[in-house]
């Protein structure tokens, strides 16, 4: 296992990254990136911390539902980091044992990945979201063939990619990027088949980074975003060479939409579950506004309240199906149930903003119009804006730092982030519709409509 | 066990049931009543098939989440009179538990009932929501005071009581009314604090009946509801005597609510189970009809679709939750968890409105307007109406017959009770949003929020 | 004009007309079809009260949006068959203006058919949606080429036409069936391409009705539906002549459209004006009811009144906008704008099962269970239903008239019509959608987007 | 009237004004501050270029619909403070015409005021929203009295005033404070029952400013908000003296909701107004970024974007039903109609969050991780990030500036500031339910249902 420092240290490998049209040397150092990288190295002192025999706390794949269960809540725990890092590892587990018939060849080289990287403990993001460029057309129809990362040479040790991929959360920060295909692919999109796992600092990978990290000088108003923000990485694969060990997939096409599928289903999983606590959140927040502002017992606020605590309990049945309905795959790794999974996340993405709508209808408009701390600080006007934030049982500064808190959440950078990232994370919610349409049991559901309406068995079909 | 001759044959015991006017002395015989008495006669022979041991398969008290999700199954399979029994008795085996500490003197009561009415095989109905009069004043500042159920007289023997109970489903199929207060009572309201078992035929017992039976003279446009009715009992208690071993709460105020929390649980267990199937349903019939019409492969007919079965998911996802964290009471007896079960019939009742107006645009205008069964049988026209009525994989009298279904099940006398029942089984929508309320965890919501704003501990407060 | 009575034997045509497998002769006379007879027949009377120098109230075509908005309020009053006759008036006349440069041949035909229709006063319905068949083919490849209504025989004289019209409300009832394409059609559908007038009592026609007439011995349980009901028309035309002076398209494919988009227009305009008065009516009802449970004051109640007010005030919005901005087509008439009455129309067709959902929710279980009128008037019962019928401030007669009423409106044969056609009138959801967007400015909005955002003009693009 | 210039040298006035702890002296020339004051310049300028007969074409009070919607126009193009002082301008005018009967002895003072205002060309913010203190209290029950502004001392020629005003649009960059009373105030709040026009820098006057100006070094990665942002005032009356002349309510506390209820009339129509447009602005973009996507023609994207049609159209047939209906005051002045201006606020307030959900989800995760301009400068990666974020139609700058202006109004800073004030400007939600219900004319509404039902006039009540 690595210490923060080690990790802090292997950052140090010549990676090419860049953050507002500069190139970044020194990650750790780096203003705005800098942060991340810390929040990163204290979350492996954390699993140090936690090691069990020597090993992570994350080591091995879950075999039993109630393993499922207590992964999630260690993987939430454990940061961002840890979190992205699992659900790659999950995705491989779970697509070796979708690929074992089809592909069999790549099963065993999956499995070694993972014992290696898990005892390398490095960390690992998921590079699935093309570029994509016309959307309404598919790969091998793009104006620009690189639209979707595809294999632009072969060699006999290795192939050599070239394509970017869009929204990946710490690519900046970890060691691995598990490159796989975003979607189908079809006869004659061979190249595309491409699932391959990249260093970093292989050459020709370039990252650039966004960052919802706040920009004020003085972050104390910034309670939420301020201690935890992750870059989001632009990665770009300027002809990249892989070797055969690190190749998942390679042209087989009816096999490339296994690793989205698998990936999707693990990161709407992610999605669901902290949408679950982030609901429960944003209830508490509410809760704590109102009686901040001494409306916790008006009947409109009651209402608007209960009405966020059953999408919240709604959202984590959800969470509580998937995972009791968990099943083996073939190699014994648990996966979650697909169709509580997708219905879960659905609704916790599509019921988002009514959670914020009351949120903002509870607090009032002190949410973006609160004054700073310094402003508290000053010895001018402080003393006034203190007396003038004074709620109900709620001192001046308190109540200033929860609107804050809440502005940052839910109606500022990190706010917007949340908001997008709710609803496209796992894909959009008409990805969602569609796979959660097709593990429903539609079969089932006609047969009982036949029988109830006295048409089953007929003939009158 | 009774079979279903003998349950019939138990009816002429000199109950006062009034139908549209007129007293019903032959209810087996009775032209729209009739159909119902036989049904549930069917009920008890279909148990009697299903017996273990002698006894009915819903004899006993589940101790186990297992054994009450196969209750719950069982239940739904066995017919109405079957499930309000069941959820009468159930009622009691968790209001026992409840009361115990503070009125002792009824468990033992409530108990050998349970024993004793299993013994006998009888059918009990629940009589809890009260006439109410003015809904703005509690029991006892009622202009008229016997708006809610009362004692109007005290022998050593037992107590008189005077009142009227509305929306008894089956009241007058049944031979026990279980009389419980509706809600929580005060000091100065002892004598609305009382619950006794009633028999039907108790002298002082009047029962007004209505139905959705249908009335047309050709009921198989009804395909759902011809087959399954039930009457809607308007009970009455015009001072009745009711023997002190048959009451078990008197004059406790503060155990009133008691009885209708656990009603209201278990209630709103049955509504969420049975609507998680009729969600199914009705993504079924949409489905049925998208088909037939030809539509199913259109984008919107299957965008409109897939929002139904992510509802039908939903709904299911709170009942798995519900079931699983099942709690046992001191006597062993498990009862559903509150939170989910809440949380689920909310959901259910809420959106049903959608559900059906989704299935309604899917359908089109032939669920009010397709011919009748007779029509397709008229040797002038019938040829004519099923060639235009045939669709796209279905023949006339099939799709003509899907219509029926839906009408019945949705827009007409039976979709009308299935609607407003939805919303009032177990309370209306404020009551669940209240006990969802009562039963989320908001200090741990809030101890989140302070945690995640950085001002837990703070000392801010 | 007509008289009522002289309209009660204009009927005695010879038409073909049949209810549940039966022709029916004497339709004033029948059973269930009688009263909506004698309804058209007092409209008619009505008229002649409010004849204007000897000409019906509704004669001509109004020329500014003052008219019509008056018009619109006038044919509100006076009933459904001045309603549909109206409409297919409006219809024809707004046609007219729209085929004139490309189906020239055909616009005096129509306004001298609009003013011989006038003069004779006779009761027009609008014959438009076909059988259809599979939806997903076009007419030209259905397995049964008559699934549209097409031409099979060509005469100089005239056509012969076949094929069937569903859901034309009153289609027996009235005079002339306005027959016209359903939709747009195609080069090679020529046949479908068939606009035509055709008496009801043509040899040839048939006509299959459905009701949703109250069905029960006492009618005065159905306070709404007893006093205005009007029956469907399933509408065949079983190779019917007609005259080239009653044809108003006749293979001219382009102009196929035209004709179901204005009136779709027109039959929204109704759809949305009473929808508007609709919503009035049920935020009136929730009010009343709220009162006479003694619940008005209760806050979450008056939270579903002030959610239903805004629902009926904002579709009333839409109604006020599409008349402000009716424009005029080239002969004189007006039109009301297509934006904001089908903007307005989709709105008041989505909410609506919000809007009887508050209501259902605000009213209680009584809504489906409360005594019949009868019950009332039993000397055993009657006295003691009234006493535990009584609410707050209302007697027990007239809180139970009031659940009827709202059965009636909501939750019975008639609420499962009016829930049907709110959404199917002119259309369903989709199509109301589909004639916003081709309304809407989208370019407008476009080039609002860029200018905000500073791409325009920029070359960028 | 004020040339650009002119407005700059007129804020070095004394003005006491502060900015994240620091008192700010150079307005025109601070950092964040600076540029809302160039916008106001620019206004100003503009107004010039736009003057009629050398007035302000806003000078004068509109008399007729007409008028009404001609300003309405105007005033959206002029920019936030002439905004925000028009609607000062209307409230006086319109409160004027209502407490004409009750409090005559203002009526002249506000109208010499408007005169006066208008001749010099000022800007007027309106401080409305008090500290409030505990809100389950009521002003004169607060444990701290200046929870709302109120009068400290009386002297003959006027009246010294403490307390606070928060969220005051542009407080810091006008000439005159519109502080009213924020709320209806009863006997015994007499001195909170105080109405005046206070200059901003009258001493004991401070203002503390937060602003949603974006804080990165390169701006144009924030199309909009570089280009229009104002600040928000936390105004601090610190005993503040006011003469009789400024004063238009002192303590005549029946009056006091009069300038709310007049504010928010005006405050309301220009929410309504702004989200009228602003939700075609969401309209144009959510179909430009389909086409740049390639999406455009897809089935799900283009239901979205319908959707999102039908809700801009239904805000703005609000908007124009309460412009037709605008009613002129006892001195000439119209003003909108309330019923239709608050549902129309509402509605739009209530659905932002959908329609910014369907942006987002149409848009992409780009929204918030598209590389910044300078990335696309950058001679290392910048080709590269220009050939990746190329779309269908679109290059690859042009569409990484659109996901900028998406992000930019709604998933940052500015974007959360939009999405509060959406739903707090002129109250919240709850405000707006009240306002509607109260101009909404229920008893016509119970009466048609009365009518409709048959209970009309029956007695039966």
């Amino acid at each position: 296992m690595m210490t923060g420092t080690e990790y802090k240290q292997s950052l140090s490998d010549g990676r090419a990254t860049y953050f507002e049209g500069e190139r970044v040397d020194d990650l750790p150092g780096h203003d705005l990136l800098g942060p991340a990288v810390q929040d990163c190295a204290e979350g492996y002192d954390w699993m140090l911390e936690h090691a069990v025999d020597g090993h992570s706390p994350l080591a091995g794949v879950p075999t039993s539902p109630e393993e499922l269960r207590a992964m999630v809540d260690l993987v939430h725990q454990s940061g961002m980091m840890s979190h992205v890092t699992y659900t790659s590892i999950m995705t491989l587990a779970t697509t070796a044992g979708r690929v074992k018939d089809e592909a069999p060849q790549y099963v065993e080289l999956m499995h070694a990945f993972i014992d290696d990287a898990q005892r390398r403990d490095v960390r690992i993001t998921q590079c699935i979201t093309d570029a994509k460029g016309d959307r309404s057309r598919p790969p091998g129809h793009q104006e620009d063939p690189d639209s979707y990362v595809r294999v632009v040479g072969r060699q006999s040790d290795g192939v050599v990619i070239r394509g970017a991929k869009l929204h990946i959360t710490g690519a900046s920060l970890g060691h691995e990027l598990m490159t796989i295909p975003t979607k189908a692919m079809k006869a004659g999109e061979e190249d595309y088949a491409i699932a391959a796992m990249v260093p970093v600092n292989a050459p020709g990978v370039r990252i650039i980074n966004t960052t919802y990290a706040p920009r004020h000088a003085d972050t104390r108003d910034f309670p939420v975003s301020a201690r935890h923000n992750y870059p989001e990485g632009f990665v770009i694969f300027d002809d990249v060479f892989v070797p055969n060990e690190r190749i998942f997939l390679n042209g087989e096409v009816s096999q490339a939409s296994v690793f989205a599928h698998s990936l999707g289903l693990w990161e709407r999983l992610g999605g669901l579950s902290s949408m679950a606590d982030g609901a429960d959140l944003l209830v508490g927040l509410a809760q704590l506004v109102a009686e901040a502002n001494g409306l916790a017992g008006e009947s409109h606020i009651k209402e608007k309240i209960s009405e966020m605590i059953i999408h919240a309990t709604v959202v984590r049945a959800c969470l509580e199906a998937c995972l009791v309905h968990a099943k083996a795959g073939p190699f014994g790794a648990v996966f979650p149930d697909e169709l509580y999974t997708n219905a879960g996340k659905y609704t916790g993405a599509a019921n988002y903003g009514l959670m914020v709508r009351h949120l903002h209808d509870i607090a009032g408009g002190a949410v973006v119009t609160a004054p700073s701390i310094a402003d508290l600080e000053n010895t001018d006007v402080g003393p006034l804006a203190r007396k003038y934030m004074r709620g109900s049982t709620a001192d001046g500064e308190y109540r200033t730092r929860l609107f804050h808190a809440i502005r940052d959440l839910t109606a500022d950078t990190y706010g917007g982030w949340r908001a997008v990232t709710n609803i496209q994370a796992g894909g959009g919610l008409y990805a969602q519709r569609i796979v959660t349409r097709r593990h429903y049991d539609l079969a089932r559901a006609k047969e009982m409509a036949l029988e109830a309406t006295g048409l089953a068995g007929g003939g009158h079909h």
